[in-house]
């Protein structure tokens, strides 16, 4: 384990994860902001808990710790019983994609991995997997320096933005799709100022958000998720932008619980809702967000907040970890290869192409 | 001190205030769920800080706790100077008065009091505030009920009925003004379903509404406040009611932060939106919800719950503890004297005839 930050050349001063041959080091973010805590992974049943438990999380972020969990795996069998080395990896794929159902980017990453790996002989398997789950980071980091590009042009000068969750370096492989965005508009303007809802039940938006920004020097302030409408009314909001989770063929976008609800806020006040994710996010096989199944996690997430428990005993609970915001709510769809406005049926395709 | 609850007739389970001569019994609401304490207040400045901290809270409840606070105060000069009863009855209610801001009650019921101290001869002002401030507590209940049986009038048949923070029992002398109407609603049809906000900062919907109402055997589901699109979306909720802290001229009302929010995502849904107020609340000196005075709490209430803190050092905080529900998102206002509908400013004046 290590305690002090990996410090990045990527444009941000977080290192989410990395793999170093035979484990994998994971900042845990259950930690956050009170203690900077890496821990270190060298088996794919680590890996899926460490996912489970959101000690890593984030859409991208899962989706190259997935990768490099079949690469552990590998290692794994390699060890225990060469022999079954495919099989191994293929049930190995399973037990990482079971661990969250919402965010599209794992399946696509696993899916990625078992691909590469049909093609390629058995001796190679450890050597070429490797370097492929390294390519999905790389690419990824990538990726959100390419949306941190397209979003910038899109703030306003000074521009008071509003995010949601963390979609940030700590969500991604470096640097961040929503944040990423908010990076690149500061190096180029550093009036801007950050509004973070802190995002119930997890408080993310409180606990990783302004953490990270603060690491970065950029001005945050951490509100309530039920303060975004005194916010805007009071016109300090120009623009909302947010990350997401798994985008249908429609532009729905399942996002963390209380996007939707900010995305009618934002409506209901004129001010542009935009969201940034990277292609691994859009899941071209579902026509719409009904389609995405939404993962329901434990009430202890809502009833207590470290060992103060908050609500009476015999009150139920509903605990959706996302949401779907339709498309109608959406100004437009930043992706590392560029700004998507509606139609999105008609205009997502073109991305693919 | 007494740590068990006391119980009532008053169709709720649940005391929140009492005076008994010398004392006021005060339910410690910032113990619970967790531990159900009354304080003794034998003083105004007890009593003041006793609101400002929030162990008594609630646009209603303040209002009576103020009442108590200046027969408290009036106990004190007896004692210790006599000779300026008058002069220090309203250096109390000035100190009284300055605790919270924005519920207009609080001002309501301490003018009330010193209204009638002026027509009482010196020797007869202590029993005739004592019989005024208990007064104020009995009409609270009685419009309690009164607004209980018109607002159950709204509820349709085994309706989901979305509630924010805490107006019930114990934001008033007892039974509620939102939680009322659910009251009453339920003693009518046991098929209703209560979807509580949590209520952040400072949690009263999860402490206190669902502690109140697994009371009375209310069914409650407490959320997260950034859940209350979901929820809409799947059709769960068929109505909101909320309480209020001041209503002006135009129906414009300041609630609990998040109210606002409340409101729009109600809106966006279709779903009605009732607030449940006394007459007390509404304050026709004032035209619109802009000349509301908004308190500002301590950002500790954000960053931090019990010992644990949620948010990195160098983050900002903005902590707005209401907002204000412009007129034109209010489906009607239920008072003791009937339901008002807009247009507000036409119709709110006949109330008061």
């Amino acid at each position: 384990m290590a305690s002090e930050l990996i410090r990045t050349d990527l444009g941000s001063s977080v290192k989410t994860l990395e793999l170093r041959s035979d484990r994998v080091l994971v900042l845990d973010q259950t930690l956050l902001p009170n203690e900077l805590r890496y821990v270190e992974i060298r088996t794919v049943a680590k890996m899926a808990e460490a996912i489970e438990t959101m000690i890593v999380r984030g859409a991208p972020a899962i989706g190259i710790a997935g990768a490099y969990g079949l690469v552990l795996g590998l290692r794994e069998t390699l060890k225990s019983d060469p022999t079954r080395l495919r099989e191994q990896l293929k049930d190995d794929a399973v037990r990482l994609n079971a661990t969250r159902p919402t965010a599209v980017n794992l399946a696509w990453a696993l899916e990625r991995m078992l691909r590469v790996a049909a093609q390629t002989a058995e001796s190679e398997l450890l050597h070429v997997l490797t370097r492929e789950a390294e390519a999905i980071h790389r690419e990824d980091v990538d990726a959100c320096r390419a949306m941190g590009d397209f979003g910038a042009a899109l703030v306003p000068p000074g521009a008071g933005i509003m995010t949601h969750c963390n979609a940030g370096a700590l969500a991604t492989g470096g640097y961040g799709t929503a944040l990423g965005v908010i990076r690149s508009a500061f190096s180029q303007d550093s009036g801007i100022h950050v509004y973070a809802d802190e995002t119930r039940p997890r408080l993310q938006g409180a606990r990783l958000t302004s953490w990270e920004l603060v690491q970065d020097g950029i001005p945050v302030t951490v509100v309530c998720d039920n303060m975004s409408g005194s916010l805007m009314r009071a016109g300090k909001v120009q623009m909302v932008v947010v990350g997401a989770d798994r985008i249908t063929a429609n532009g729905d976008t399942a996002n963390k619980i209380g996007t939707y609800n900010l995305a009618l806020i934002a409506k209901a006040h004129n001010v542009p809702f935009y969201v940034a994710a990277p292609m691994s996010t859009i899941d071209m096989s579902l026509e719409t967000g009904d389609a995405i199944p939404i993962e329901e996690r434990h009430p202890g997430e809502i009833y207590r907040v470290g060992d103060e428990q908050l609500c009476a005993d015999g009150a139920g609970y509903f605990n959706p970890a996302f949401d779907v915001t339709p498309a109608y709510l959406i100004t437009a769809i930043i992706t590392e290869k560029g700004v998507v406005r509606p139609e999105y049926r008609q205009n997502l395709p073109h991305l693919f192409l």
